[in-house]
């Protein structure tokens, strides 16, 4: 994720998508079973960022727990090394919404490792908790020539894509198993295609993939680095999301209990429809694709860092254009998923 | 501390004064109450900083608990919300020897709080763990015109700061005397001062103070400015390090089992009898100093980043070449203290 925050100013498209799996999420904090007395709850959430998105589940997981039991409750955040942590301790602890603010008794860790590797020791977690984040790749399967991810099975590179997702969500699965505690819960939203195969927001970033093409026309970028630059999300069907639960390895260690699945509301999209606002969608959409879409697309070119960023602003600029003059192209209808498992 | 792991290359003086409560540690270890049958065992390690001095200690405690039972073990690492934990991640994981490639089932997590708050749930920790940290104060008492620092009670101003030294230490073993479980132990590594009221390194920032003092005379930094500056460490003695143990409040809830004390060997003075290499030691030694003052001298002046940059090179340019014509003024004789404590 960017640095300093710019993913917390512009995660609001994530943080819809969770809002309509609170109630599984309370469900799963009312149902999860809690260690032996006395030993603080663990809560578990798997691909935080930098907390943005991190501060209103946690308040839900908390409420429902704290309903059943007064313990202590340790918040546990999970995401890459090097992921902002200093951005998410602040977030957590000083920002008016802040959980650690909110409530007695709560602590508050990080856990800097990828959630396709073990995270946490066997049994520790009651209730787990991963929003639009178990959609994104271990690693990128092929290079992507032409495009800039490749999303759906109806993309061009699909077919590796797809392949390399249903193996990482089945690696998630089983690791999240071991981490649960038996009688623990974990609630999971990603996006997800629907029965056509449509995500609604394949179009995301052909505008910038169009102003990077320009850079390489304009021999400021070579055709590798182009070809090298990918956004590694993929998003399952409701039947490839379901399959792992089926598989005889982790069907006697997970059930699936509920699937809720929604077309979710666009935030940007409804607040330009009320105010008009093209150069304010323009800014947020912009400002949004780049908060999770920088440090892969731009992160790893082999470039010093000033001619990287130069680059990138160039390329974002041209987005944010574009969608001045053709706010349509913003619009996203994204199909969402969410599951709530429980460990056998 | 200083980013992107300058502390983690200079720390080896921190680490040398820890070696000598390695078998206070393994003893705690040995000792320490555990969670019930099944439940992971954590091990604090309150003040990592990047984590150099982690994977050692982290070791000692985790053989001597699998010696005990075959359990997962997990670490938690506590320091202040901007600490650099991607560093730290990246220490404990990826160096040769980081402890998470050393053991199995053992996983690591970080805490981004002042150790002068609560920073865990009540009752969690079996063993704790903190060296060269707790000898940090919460606050600066008072500005300090003059000088960089007030070590001991002998220095200018060191009431003040003997006053708030002794506060923090209450309080920081009264908040870890909340985290520990009961029948769990602590060691606790600081540098301390002698019958004579030595800590035997307080002339280590004598050339910087002289190199800073020239940037005020030359009008580079304000005479408020340089007021300000200042390392916030102070060292008790055996006696204030123990009178805490004897206070109503906390002797109910702490008992101190053994309170070892030695003149630390010097690292960078040994190596440079046995080389005669001036130069080594004088960057060596001027490293060690950046490391841990930097931040809180530099860090927090209203300058702009590279103008403090800028002030900071010059300021320990200049003490490198202090040292590398003079350098005895580099040798110190820390007078170390470690203290085995069991929360009753």
């Amino acid at each position: 994720m960017a640095p300093g925050g710019l993913y917390n100013r512009h995660a609001r498209v994530q943080s819809s998508a969770a809002v309509f799996a609170g109630p599984l999420l309370q469900r799963a904090a009312q149902e999860a079973s809690l260690p032996p007395a006395g030993e603080a709850v663990v809560f578990a959430d798997y691909g935080c960022a930098t907390g943005r998105n991190s501060n209103h589940p946690a308040a839900i997981a908390i409420r429902a727990l704290r309903a059943r039991e007064d313990r202590p409750v340790l918040v546990v955040h999970e995401d890459q090394p090097e992921n902002d942590f200093a951005t998410l301790f602040g977030t957590i602890e000083a920002e008016p919404d802040g959980y650690l603010r909110m409530f007695d008794r709560v602590s508050a860790c990080a856990v800097g490792r990828s959630f396709y590797q073990p995270t946490l020791p066997a049994g520790f977690v009651s209730v787990g908790w991963s929003s639009a984040a178990a959609h994104w790749l271990s690693r990128v399967p092929t290079p992507l020539p032409g495009h800039l991810w490749a999303p759906t099975a109806r993309s061009a590179q699909g077919a590796a894509f797809s392949k390399q997702a249903r193996d990482d969500w089945a690696r998630f699965l089983a690791l999240r198993a071991d981490e649960l505690r038996v009688g623990g819960r974990l609630v999971i939203v990603v996006a997800t295609v629907d029965q056509d195969g449509i995500c609604g927001g394949e179009q995301i970033l052909d505008g910038l993939n169009r102003a990077v093409q320009e850079l390489v026309a304009a021999g400021a970028l070579s055709s590798d680095d182009y070809a090298s630059m990918v956004v590694p999300c993929f998003f399952l069907s409701e039947a490839e999301l379901e399959a792992p639960f089926h598989r005889e390895d982790l069907a006697g260690r997970l059930h699936l209990i509920e699937h809720a699945r929604t077309v979710s509301p666009d935030p940007l999209w409804s607040a330009f429809e009320t105010t008009g606002d093209r150069e304010a969608l323009a800014s947020a959409f912009t400002g949004w694709v780049r908060g999770f879409s920088e440090p892969c697309l731009f992160g790893s070119l082999e470039l010093p860092p000033t001619q990287r960023r130069a680059l990138a602003d160039q390329a974002y600029a041209a987005l944010e254009r574009e969608i001045r003059s053709h706010p349509e192209n913003a619009r996203c209808a994204w199909r969402s998923a969410a599951l709530l498992v429980g460990k056998r």
